[in-house]
C-alpha cells in the first residue's frame, strides 16, 4: 500500500465481520428477534442519538464519562450507552398511545467509550425485552421474562451445541432487609454488594470468604451473610436456610422486605424449569434494581460470565413523567458472546443448515444473457433462496473456482444449447451430480 | 407533567414510531432484505462511528458541514453519513478476504445534521446493494443492480398497492463526451448539470428550457442538449435521436465517450423490462458516478421524488488502496418513503396478512398459571406465531378489552373447568366464534 493511503482498519474497540461471520451473526440475531416476537413482544426502535440531558437524568460517574457526547448546533447530544433509558423515555413520550402490560423488545447498537480491553466492545448490539406496567405489576410477569430468556438462548444452544446453561435468580429485596435489619450503612453497602457480586471470580470460596468478613466486620452479621450466600430452591419445598442456621434466622419473620423478596423468590422459582437455581451472590452491579434479579451462565463458557441476566425494577420513567411505572426486563449481550465464538469457529453455517449462497447462474456468452436473467427472475418468484448470476468472459474452470469460493450449494449453467433446447445444466457442488433438465423438473430439484 | 420533568420528544429531524408502525416499517425493512439477499448480495455490517479522516477523504463541502463529528479522548470520530464510503473501506480493508466480482448489501442508518425540514431526517436508514470488482466489470452488472430494484420495489409496491413505478435510466459519459466536445470548463458544466437534474422540478418545460438557455448560452450548443434530452429509447431499434435532429449529431461518431455512453445505455437498456426508460435529465447530483445512472419514480407518489437511485462508478477505493475497484450499486431511503406513508396510513398491517399479535393467552385465576406458562411454551415450540399470555386479576370484560386493544387473532382462555379436563377455551377474535377444546384440535384450529 503506498504511504499516502488512508489506514482502513477499524477503531479500536469497534468490530466488523466477513461476509460469512455476518451471515452467522445475522442469523443468530434474527433467530432472537423470532423467539421474543412470538412471545408476545413487539418491537421498537429508537433514535441512537439522544439528548443528553435525557440519557443524563438517571446515569452517572462511570456510565458518563463512558458516553459518546458532542454538540451539533445549540444541541447537547448523545450516543444511546444501553436500551432501557431511551425505553423509559419512549415510555414517558408515548404513554397515552400504548396499552399496558407493554411487552416491548428492542435490538440495537449501543455506544459506550469505555477503556478497549478483550471481550469488551465500544459499539455492541443488545437485544433487550421488558415488561411495563402503571402502579403495578404481577409478580408472574418476572417468571415471563426469565422464560423467555431460556427459551431464547435454549434454542441458540441447542442449533450451535454450546451445551448446558444455568439461570441464577436472587431478589434485591432480601439484602436490602438484611442491611435495613443491621443498620448498615449506604457505602458498606455498596462495598459489600460488590465483593458479593465478585464471588465466582475469586480463586477459591475461602478468598471470598476472607475479603467478605474483613469488609463487614461484625462476626455475626457475616455468619449470617455467608448463611444467606448459601440459601437453596428445593422443588416443593421451597427456599431452605441451611438448617444449623435455622435459629438465627428468627428475625426474618419481622423484617417486611426480607419476607416479601423471599416470598417472590418461591413464587418465581414455583414456575420456573429445572435449569434455574437460587444464588443469593447474583445481585447485579446496577443500582435501578428492586426485586427479582437474575443472571445467565453456559456451562462451558463460563469465562464469558453472565450471556442474559436482568430484573425487576420501579419509577422507571420518574424523570420524564409524573405516572408510576414499574417493570421488569432482561438483556442478551448478542456481540459480546457471539463475536468472539464465531470468530474462534465455535459456531458454523453447518449447524445453520443455511448458507450464503444457493444457486449460481453462468451464463457462458452473451446470447445466453437474457435467457440467464429470466431463469433467475423466475426461481427469484418461485423459491426463497439466495440466487447469483455471474457475467465473467472467464474459462469455465475459472468460473466453477469462483462458485466453489462461494460456496454455492448448486450451479446452474446456460449455453448455447441449452438456450436451443429450452434446458438448463445443473451441477449440485456437493454430490458433484450433473444433469442437464427442462424448467419443471429443475424446480423439482431445487425444492429437494 | 411537573414543571422539574425532562422533556421527552425525539430532537427535531429525528422520527420514531408507535408499535403498530414499527411492525410495518420491520415487515417492509425486512422484505427488502429478503428480497436482496436472494438476489444473491450478501449482509455486511460496518461500525456506525468511523474516524473522520476515512470519512472525508472523499467528501468534502455541503457533506462535511452536515456530518456529527466529535472528538472522544485522541481520536476525532464522525458518524456515518452514508453507506457507500465505509462499503469502499471495508473493501480496501478485506481485499485479501473478499471474492470479486464481490456482491453486498447494507442495510443501515445513517447521520446527516442538516436543517430540518419536511421529508428529511437526520437519522435514517438507507437500503444499499453494490456489486464491486477489481480493473473491470461487465455492463451487464448494471442491468443485474436496476434488475434487483426493480424486483424490489416491485414486490413493495404490488403488496401494498402503491401503483405503478417507472426506472428512468442514463449514461454519463453522454454528457461528459458532449461537454467536452465543446470545450465547456468544469464550473459551467456543473452549472448546466445542476439545471437539468432540477428540470422536473420546474413549473412548464418551457420554465427549464429558459433557464437551460440562459447558463448555456451558446444558441447551437443548447439546441443540441435540448435535442440530447429528447433521446429515447425503442425497442428492438436501439437509442434513437429525434428525426429533425439527426444530422448535427454526425460528430458523435467522433466522440469515443459519447459513443461508449449511448452503446452502453443502449446494451442495459436492451436488458431491462419495460417500467424503464431512457431519460438523460437523470444525472444524479453525486459526482462520483462515470457511466449508467438511474432514478425511480413511483407514479401515485411523484413528491417524493426518486425512490431508489444508483449508478456506476470507478475508482471507489483510491483514497484507501492502490487496487483500482470499479462497481455499480444502488440504494432504497426506506425511511424517506416509508416513513411517511405509514405516518399517513397509505399502508396498512390488512395488507401484510400478519399481526403484532397472533394469540393471547389468559389464565383466569392463579391456579391455571403452570398450566398456562406450559400451553405458552408448547405452541411457541409447535408453531411460528407470535402468543403473548396476561396474569391480571381484573374482570374478564377487562381482559378482552386488553385483547381487543391490541388486536390479537385468537385468544385462549384457562379456567378452573380447562385445568379439571385438560382442555382449552379459544375465541377467534375475528369472527366471535368460541370453542372448548383439546391440545390436537386446538393445533388445528391454530395452524389453519
Amino acid at each position: 500500500m503506498s504511504k499516502n493511503k488512508i489506514n482502513t482498519s477499524v477503531l479500536s474497540g469497534f468490530v466488523e465481520l466477513l461476509p460469512q461471520g455476518q451471515f452467522l451473526f445475522d442469523n443468530i440475531k434474527n433467530l432472537i428477534e423470532e423467539q421474543y416476537k412470538n412471545a408476545g413482544f413487539v418491537a421498537i426502535d429508537t433514535p441512537i442519538i439522544e439528548k443528553s440531558e435525557v440519557l443524563f437524568a438517571k446515569a452517572g460517574g462511570e456510565t458518563e464519562t463512558q458516553v459518546y457526547r458532542f454538540q451539533k448546533g445549540d444541541n447537547d447530544l448523545s450516543l444511546r450507552f444501553d436500551l432501557t433509558v431511551p425505553f423509559a423515555r419512549y415510555v414517558a413520550e408515548h404513554y397515552n398511545d400504548l396499552t399496558f402490560p407493554f411487552k416491548r423488545y428492542q435490538i440495537g447498537k449501543v455506544f459506550r467509550g469505555e477503556r478497549a480491553q478483550k471481550g469488551r466492545y465500544r459499539e455492541f448490539f443488545q437485544a433487550d425485552i421488558d415488561i411495563v406496567a402503571e402502579n403495578q405489576l404481577s409478580i408472574m410477569y418476572d417468571v415471563e421474562i426469565i422464560n423467555t430468556m431460556i427459551n431464547t438462548i435454549s434454542k441458540i444452544t441447542t442449533l450451535f451445541n454450546l451445551g448446558p446453561f444455568k439461570v441464577k435468580v436472587s431478589n434485591r429485596k432480601i439484602w436490602d432487609g438484611f442491611f435495613n435489619e443491621f443498620q448498615i450503612n449506604d457505602s458498606k453497602k455498596v462495598e459489600t454488594m460488590a465483593i458479593i457480586d465478585k464471588r465466582y471470580k475469586f480463586k477459591t470460596e475461602e478468598d471470598f470468604e476472607t475479603e467478605l468478613k474483613s469488609i463487614i466486620n461484625d462476626e455475626k452479621i457475616y455468619k449470617l451473610a455467608l448463611s444467606l450466600l448459601k440459601i437453596e430452591f428445593i422443588k416443593n419445598v421451597g427456599i431452605s436456610i441451611p438448617a444449623q442456621h435455622h435459629n438465627d434466622f428468627e428475625f426474618v419473620k419481622n423484617n417486611q422486605l426480607m419476607k416479601e423478596g423471599i416470598e417472590e423468590l418461591e413464587e418465581v422459582m414455583n414456575h420456573l424449569p429445572d435449569n434455574t437455581e437460587v444464588d443469593l451472590s447474583i445481585v447485579r452491579g446496577l443500582n435501578y434494581y428492586t426485586g427479582s434479579v437474575f443472571e445467565t451462565f453456559l456451562t462451558n463458557y463460563k469465562n464469558f460470565g453472565s450471556i442474559a441476566s436482568g430484573g425487576r425494577y420501579e419509577h422507571l420513567c420518574d424523570y420524564y413523567t409524573d405516572k408510576s411505572i414499574c417493570g421488569v426486563g432482561g438483556s442478551i449481550g448478542i456481540s459480546r458472546l457471539f463475536i468472539p465464538l464465531i470468530e474462534e469457529g465455535k459456531i458454523t453455517t453447518s449447524d445453520l443448515n443455511k448458507t450464503l449462497l444457493d444457486i449460481l447462474i453462468i451464463p457462458q456468452n452473451k446470447n445466453c444473457y437474457n435467457y440467464a436473467i429470466a431463469l433467475k427472475n423466475q426461481l427469484n418468484t418461485e423459491l426463497n433462496k439466495s440466487i447469483s448470476i455471474i457475467f465473467e468472459d472467464k474459462k469455465f474452470k475459472k468460473l466453477m473456482e469462483y462458485a466453489n469460493k462461494l460456496n454455492a450449494n448448486n450451479v446452474i449453467i446456460i449455453g448455447d444449447d441449452e438456450l436451443a433446447n429450452n434446458t438448463y445444466t445443473i451441477k449440485n457442488m456437493i454430490t458433484g451430480e450433473q444433469i442437464t433438465t427442462d424448467m419443471n423438473n429443475l424446480l423439482k430439484i431445487l425444492n429437494k
